[in-house]
């Protein structure tokens, strides 16, 4: 890839000699016709007047217009610009390199159509009434890079008010593919999942979402830990998403830091872009699993990770175990599509999971707990997996 | 094309044999990635980590968003499926296969992308708002199907309140095709185009455009006729839109119907959906230019108009002189996207106007004042001559 001399003041005193710009010149993406339009007699079918006997048959029958528009395979991307990576709050218009980021890695490992939608506003309900309106354009919505806690609310707003699948990537990918890849280490060291006794740094969008899943997944013993130490009842500085989460884990009730939460600890998921020290991880019980996700600086650097663990994952492509969402958005679309799901479930993400673990689960080693973002199988694999979950609870429309 | 048969309720009382049915099977367009990913190099150029200097310096350089994304290249079909074809309020699913079919045609004719954004809501400011919040996704917002006056107010919103060029195709493509075959009729005939007296049968969305811009490239004397007769200011039952089109027609006062009006016309542009009697027309100036655009049906039978016109111009494409609106909008939107015009203006409009009708002016026939659409000098000609409008008139922003 050519370089390409940029003028930019982003603190470099000049100019800018990278690739990623180059590549980035005139956008990542485009639409395409599937149909010909070279004459009238094409014209004259894919415009009007034959057009009007496709929309007048959608007005009869409404379900119709999965079949005749691009509609079912189509997924807003969706984000006010307000968490973007880890760059936080950097407005629409600079995230959508982002989203169109997000849109052809859909259409790459999923073979989904997908369009960004970087919105200009902020207010909660303002961000629910412009995804709902925009819905009947949409097969889908993935919600990108909103800053938490608002990306609850609007996400479950969103679920509860539309027929699409919603799904808030930033929460539930991660949680998707971290669930795969501990259910691997867990498979490798011979131990039962639901006995992992589990530490999570980090109760933000995907810190929340991991919980969940994991609780879900029969893990019984999950504290997370926000900046003040291990989310529990008793604190009376929880927001209500970070109360709720306090519900549903810590069931052995501990208090306190990090550091002491992790006395003993069999897992830890690092989603907070914080650091954790090497003593508090050295702490940790005999052959620990350390997954330490945030990008780009993990909360403990893997080389000092390994001498403590017997299995460690990152967010980084340049470090074994890559724990990276494009493993699970593009097939949970994709499945969720495919039989015109009406939402995406918790069921289903657990299906997502286990399909996603299943697919290296004869080749595990310690350095490969979970699949390449590249390795073929995946795709396919989470969306049979996620089309049949849907099937199974009765929420598919195919 | 292969037929397809398809299970329907259209009043056909069984299966549709269609091949319009087997186009649109799956929809008409998708989305593709212009950029490589096929491995973890082209993953950390396209997006994480190499993403985010392209998004940090689009944060501090905002204007760069057009030069590292696709936002400049592409325009959101918009529509709330209030006003579709001439099959009106079928909703906005059942108009996607419209927007769908304009999106290609923007792809095809001026290589521009486009999205369908299809919207659930009625309310003029709701609408309003939705846009505005997309506005950040997106080069230029192409409005489509909404009926009237609504559309109208949409419009001058949108226009008032973003940076980027809004145009409502049902207008202003119309406008620009007819003055352009007009400014040939005239050419043919070796008459002024000042000088001749119009009669437009229509006061919604295309017939309120055109006869704006024929006013504005100097037609003294055009009368509006909506189904109540001429409008003009002494009527008490105006809209406020047309309350505003009694403001700038019908010079010479004019009253009573679309018949009365037609006695001596020169010009007769049908946009009303309805029909003029052959006895009226016959009332009309010799050498009359007759353009019955009615789709499917011209308000008078291009035939029996020959028998009074010099020139006939109909909506449809198995007659000469088709009046299609893809003529314009392709090349209006190219020409707007490519200097970044923050407006699409009137003096843009007749520039496109001019632009389109000169492509023929050397070949001009009775049978041939206006372009196929298939003509390929037009995108070019067009998107040129609006670029430099949008320059001359300082509005560009390269």
């Amino acid at each position: 890839m050519a370089a390409e001399i940029v003028n930019s003041k982003d603190g470099l005193d000049g100019d800018v000699l990278d690739p990623a710009f180059a590549l980035h010149r005139g956008g990542k993406m485009a639409v395409q016709a599937t149909v010909p339009v070279q004459d009238a007699d094409d014209l004259s079918l894919a415009y009007t007047p034959g057009v009007a006997k496709v929309c007048s048959a959608i007005a009869e029958e409404p379900e119709l217009v999965a079949d005749y528009t691009w509609k079912s395979q189509v997924v807003a991307v969706v984000t006010d610009g307000s968490a973007v990576l880890g760059l936080g709050d950097i407005g629409p218009e600079a995230s959508l390199p982002v989203m169109e980021g997000k849109a052809i890695l859909f259409k790459q490992f999923g073979g989904v159509d997908a369009v960004p939608v970087a919105l200009d506003c902020r207010d909660t309900d303002e961000i629910v009434d412009t995804v709902a309106r925009l819905a009947p354009s949409f097969g889908g919505v993935n919600l990108e890079d909103i800053s938490a806690p608002r990306c609850f609310e609007i996400e479950r707003k969103l679920k509860s008010r539309l027929d699409i699948p919603v799904f808030h990537d930033d929460q539930h990918g991660t949680a998707i593919v971290t669930l795969a890849a501990l259910r691997n280490a867990a498979r490798l060291a011979g131990r039962p999942l639901g006995e992992l006794r589990t530490v999570i740094s980090g109760a933000g969008a995907a810190g929340v979402a991991i919980a969940r899943i994991l609780v879900e997944a029969g893990i019984g013993d999950v504290a997370v830990c926000d900046r003040k130490g291990v989310v529990h009842s008793g604190r009376d500085d929880l927001t209500d998403v970070k109360r709720e989460l306090a519900g549903f884990t810590n069931k052995s009730g501990r208090t306190g830091s990090l550091e002491s939460a992790l006395e003993g600890a069999d897992v830890f998921l690092g989603v907070s872009g914080g650091t954790v020290p090497e003593q508090a991880v050295a702490t940790m019980a005999d052959n620990a699993f350390i997954f330490a996700m945030a990008n780009p600086n993990p909360e403990i650097h893997p080389d000092v990770a390994a001498e403590y663990a017997s299995v460690v994952a990152t967010g980084r492509s340049d470090y074994p175990n890559q724990i990276n969402n494009v493993l699970a958005f593009p097939g949970v679309f994709a499945g969720a599509l495919q039989v015109r799901a009406t939402d995406i479930t918790e069921g289903m993400k657990l299906a997502a999971a286990e399909a996603l673990a299943a697919v290296v689960a004869d080749e595990l080693r310690p350095d490969r707990v979970i699949p390449s973002p590249f390795d073929e199988r995946v795709a396919p694999a989470v969306t049979a997996a996620v089309a049949a979950a849907a099937r199974a609870e009765g929420i598919a429309r195919c």
